[in-house]
């Protein structure tokens, strides 16, 4: 998508060196476009720890260049493997890091080493390309579910629309997941607007979300994490769409912590509640989300202490917790699937059960 | 309650002059304990909105002392209609205020003008008085469901008490109501844990509970507003605590935007949600309270912006949502009465509902 007209994806090869990696460092985000370079697979695994990049299908994306330049210093299968491993630990929840990294073992793995740094970077190149056509067709397949909602309004209403945290382009190598149909829809000229969580504690809503929304030009008003019950209660919310970073076989989903509360309110409020993500976010190995999914318990310093920037320009971290008080932050929550209303992938919509994942993937492992 | 081992009440008359009001600027707590001399009935109004005090119960007793410094400069029958009616706008949401006041006019509207002044200051130190009581009363009633749960616990077990916002002491004029039976738990003894809501907006969990819950040394853990479903998912609640601005006749729960999403949690775990009160917060007036309580829209800038305490010592303010885009700040939500498991006041428990409260109130109009 665009930043002020210019075309970006979220993550790309430096066209000077022809090798390095470029990111956005999103931890700087909104205040700053600061644009890293990574150059080892020990910068791309604090990248994705730190949260630098962040969101699943780009997590994803990163770590698979994250082999590739691994293998430049070594093209070993014992350094393949190492890497393969060890960037497979620097996040737990999200199911797309570990689909990318086998994928770039099993594309890697059986070449040899003279081969390997060539076809890692067209590997990775791939998932990129790839990542993008998936969620263009998300978008795709979403947009019937907006377009249903306005033809149910008068002249004048516009379709709102509630997400949580960001699953937007800069979660994705572009376009995003549970943005795209809102990209698209806005596109075309649809009236819609879309209630933002702030998305605390690291509120990737207020800094990322309502940024990507905003250079973009599409209407959008931040809230707190708060709010979206009372908004669903008076009418102001159409449909609830998120992104997620894990979809169990029976469809349990996996998302930003606070996506459980939304889902909740939605189906007190009668609000359908969608959620969007590529095969790559599939996890058919789990089936019951909420015993089996592992919830990455992130630092107490997120929850106590905030960075924003102050009214003549400093960049400031402020501690927001009373003194001596611990803090406990789990960085996601289960979805049950009976909650979901349905599932928007590449392939389609389908139910948020086995059966509705079946239909649409019945190659998924 | 005491704060460093110095007992303390929410708001008191100053000793030194016997008529000017003395509160604590909530809005630098923790950082600081600011005591302030409020001298006249605009600076009552000014607190009230500003909320340097909030809580229901304690912007009823500081209300009640503004008509008593406004009555100093003119006991008139008109100045005291005109302060009570001022008064009555500064907040909208909270029924506490406007029984304060209606309470301070019955009191004063058929003594002669040369009376009302020391009636005033009399009448606003019973509705303290009173307000103290009943908060301690709240608490006996709501202890025995704590110790059925500990009852229930294995050697070792701790109780979780989940809450929202801050109704603890300083949310009242003493003891809190929401507070009062975990001070009363924790100082019988019984090992509790209190998950504190940090409450954004303006963060009255974070800031006033853990503050309130340090400095008493109760245990207690501060947790972003997203993560209570997941913690309820994970059997680390066993009930939920919040106090409440306005309940209505059929038992509809207005309090803190958010406390919806928290009782609806408490449902789908099946974990007990109970609403502290005192009769003042009762309004028999109003019946459906999603349709009919009106729901305070703060300022944008309490989402966009935040205060807090840099690692050096500096309060600064400092945005957190992206320049240029737009937030919206519900204050509150009404909880339906079918989420609620029940009510603690002062006279004791009941169903929230109608029969449950006329049962305890039959002589509330």
């Amino acid at each position: 998508m665009k930043i002020d007209g210019t075309p970006y994806r979220s993550v790309w090869v430096d066209q000077a060196d022809g090798w390095s990696l470029r990111i956005f460092d999103q931890t700087k985000l909104p205040w700053a476009l600061d644009i890293l370079r990574l150059v080892d697979e020990e910068q791309v695994a604090h990248a994705i720890r730190s949260m630098q990049v962040r969101g699943a299908p780009l997590i994803g994306a990163v770590a698979a260049y994250g082999v590739a330049l691994a293998l430049r210093a070594d093209p070993g299968t014992a350094n393949l493997d190492r890497v393969v491993a060890m960037l497979g630990e620097t996040r737990p929840t999200a199911i797309n890091l570990r689909w990318a990294l086998a994928r770039m073992r099993a594309a890697l793995h059986n070449l040899a080493p003279s081969d390997r740094v060539a076809a890692a970077y067209a590997e990775a190149a791939a998932i990129c390309d790839d990542d993008v056509e998936t969620c263009r067709r998300i978008g795709e397949h979403g947009l019937p579910l907006l377009q249903d909602i306005a033809a149910r309004k008068q002249l004048g209403e516009r379709v709102n629309i509630l997400t949580h945290c960001n699953a937007g382009w800069i979660a994705t190598v572009d376009y995003g997941t549970a943005l795209s149909p809102i990209y698209q829809a806005h596109d075309a000229g649809m009236d819609i607007h879309v209630w933002v969580d702030e998305t605390r504690p690291r509120n990737q809503g207020a800094a990322l979300t309502a940024w990507e929304l905003g250079r973009h030009g599409v209407p959008h008003t931040v809230i707190a994490d708060n709010a979206g019950g009372h908004l669903m209660q008076h009418g102001e919310v159409d449909i609830v769409i998120v992104g997620t970073d894990r979809v169990t076989s029976n469809g349990d989903v996996a998302n930003k912590i606070g996506t459980y509360l939304k889902a909740l309110a939605a189906r007190d409020n009668g609000v359908p509640f969608w959620v969007a993500l590529p095969h790559s976010t599939l996890d058919m190995t789990v089936a019951d989300g909420v015993a089996e999914i592992p919830i990455e318990e992130r630092s107490a310093a997120e929850i106590t202490d905030l960075t924003g920037r102050t009214a003549d320009g400093r960049i400031e971290t402020i501690r927001v917790v009373a003194e001596g008080s611990p803090a406990a932050n789990p960085a996601f929550d289960v979805t049950p699937a009976r909650l979901v209303s349905g599932l928007i992938t590449e392939r389609g919509r389908c139910a948020a059960s086995e059966a509705g994942l079946r239909a649409l993937y019945p190659d998924k492992a």
